[in-house]
């Protein structure tokens, strides 16, 4: 089910064919999956999503790439954006994740879900060790 | 804000009293933060609660402990619980997070929340390479 | 915080007045919370919000009163609406919620919490004995 | 997949086919979209939210037609309604929403996710110039 | 759609039958849902999650069967959950849920849904006497 | 409230500088805001994300200025973000919306939220017209 019909020949726009050749290298496949071409109905976005996945989740950082897959796979499924659950529980495996890993990720999601609405229910409030402005924002 | 009132003499209930030196115990300190204090209104849930979160989040297991608290931070951002994003970004701090991290982190939290409402306004369907039910959940 | 900042003399409008004195009435007290007085900033809406409540929260019907307002505070949980939840809390108290029922009501939404994110994260397919519609929503 | 069966003759209920009839009329279309169908189970339900939606959605009003159904696709996105996506989008295009303005609508609900999750991970306090009541609530 | 595919033969693991046989036993039929079917990817997480299940949702408490089942069909809804509003609303009439009641139980989260979005769209302040901690939670 | 506290001298940075003064010439106006301010612990984060808001929110495109203020309100309200909610608020009153278009706004986000609520509670299968991919996502 979508909003939006790709079409057929998508990469006949030069700006889409660039960001898809880019995405083919960086994943060294020839898959090009259903969000980017879906995305591809404007460029411009395509290019600006693209770029800022590079420069997150593809560029080196102080985080490793399976841990940001997981943090990926976190917020998606709060949000409860299904594609984007299947989509990244199948990046993180392709980036090593054993089972015993996305039984310890399932059991963290499982937990915060429960202890976040529990929080929520009884409107704790925050204890003022956890708030670094003790001016009660008012600075 | 809250909805309850937690009472002065909590520890008075010896199922109250056991958990929190249990935590004690367990963080080395004698803070026992809002959270737990709200939960304490019943003895069986705050038991229950902070045995799984022993059994998820402190016994070691295929996830390090610093990995899991990012991705409480992120469930919990998703979910826009504010005291548990403050309670697990403090504990994640304890737990050795950099700011260079936490950066990535944010990073990460950011783009999922972009790439997500994307995802879902576009209504992606998922691509059938992700489905491991080929049979469309039929069988 | 707010957004807007109701004036002083919400009821020098007509509409506004009506509607006040028909929530007085119901309530049996003179106090008119916040979300209500916020609202009088369009009286129609105010007016259509407050006759949808009559209609669903205060008239007879096939769910009692206090299950009304535990599935209120369920939903606004959920929706981490913060407002909400103190004020169908308190309502809820108001008619008649005990602590071990408030207590009961936490434990299922801490619970349902946990298993909406665990069907969330596994994509769990719906099972075909629960779907009235076999065709698959095609007919 | 759907929770109910709608009958195959629904409008057997006189205020049921009122209602549809009215649908028609104002549609100018004899399509009867599948929410619709659904909520007739209720038929109190279905006229209260018919009157709603006309209230709202098609009398004229300070905003115009196609922008309410670019808000209404902005809240559904971020509510992960799915079905309510489909719809208010089908309805953006029959008013008028053109490739260039979807794709700008796009743009924004993917900024505002991520700077909503950006701003709730930071936990970032309301600037008092903000907040109209200064009285932080307190009045 | 699924993240995982469960084995055909989930009970040769004993863990797994055992909470197989439970839920059986508890339910009265042979049927296991696809929700546990996929949980049983980790027994322990099996056998923590339908533990919970028993103590909440099984064991007999200060709110009755039914009740509990239309709270978790609120939260399901409103955390857009799509296999839990199946499985809970399937539970809620199998427990003797009404047309009626579950007519109202969908006036009321529709309700909340309204309540809840003006609510945080005009960011009302808590009144202070639905605030326990009068303190404002410095304490 | 915050998990972090922005230093005293934000603008030594000379990144964080650039991006100050380039948000200054924008807005016509001194006030840096506390997100911008938050967000200065990155300032690669800090630089993406303005960059990004200029991109989409002050370019000229096929959505005015204003209506692209009410759909970040629409998606800010569903997600809970209060200090969104507050900031574009405020942003939307700067760029012209009259009391009769915040009352509109607020209308439809009502009502948006509550027929979100009905549909995933109805579980409603979209209508095979709103379905631009008739193969069901299969293709």
């Amino acid at each position: 089910m979508s909003t939006t019909l790709p079409g057929a020949d998508l990469e006949q726009n030069e700006r889409v064919r660039a960001v898809f050749e880019d995405i083919r290298r960086t994943r060294g496949s020839d898959f090009i999956n259903a969000f980017w071409r879906h995305l591809a109905l404007d460029p411009a976005l395509l290019e600006a999503t693209w770029a800022e996945v590079q420069r997150t989740m593809v560029a080196p950082s102080a985080l490793d790439p399976l841990t940001k897959e997981l943090i990926y796979i976190a917020v998606s499924t709060a949000n409860g954006c299904g594609y984007c659950v299947h989509s990244h529980t199948a990046a993180a495996r392709a980036k090593g994740m054993t089972d015993a890993q996305y039984a310890d990720l399932l059991a963290v999601i499982g937990l915060a879900g429960k202890t976040n609405h529990l929080a929520t229910a009884l409107q704790v409030p925050v204890d003022p060790v956890f708030d670094l402005r003790q001016d009660g924002g008012r600075a």
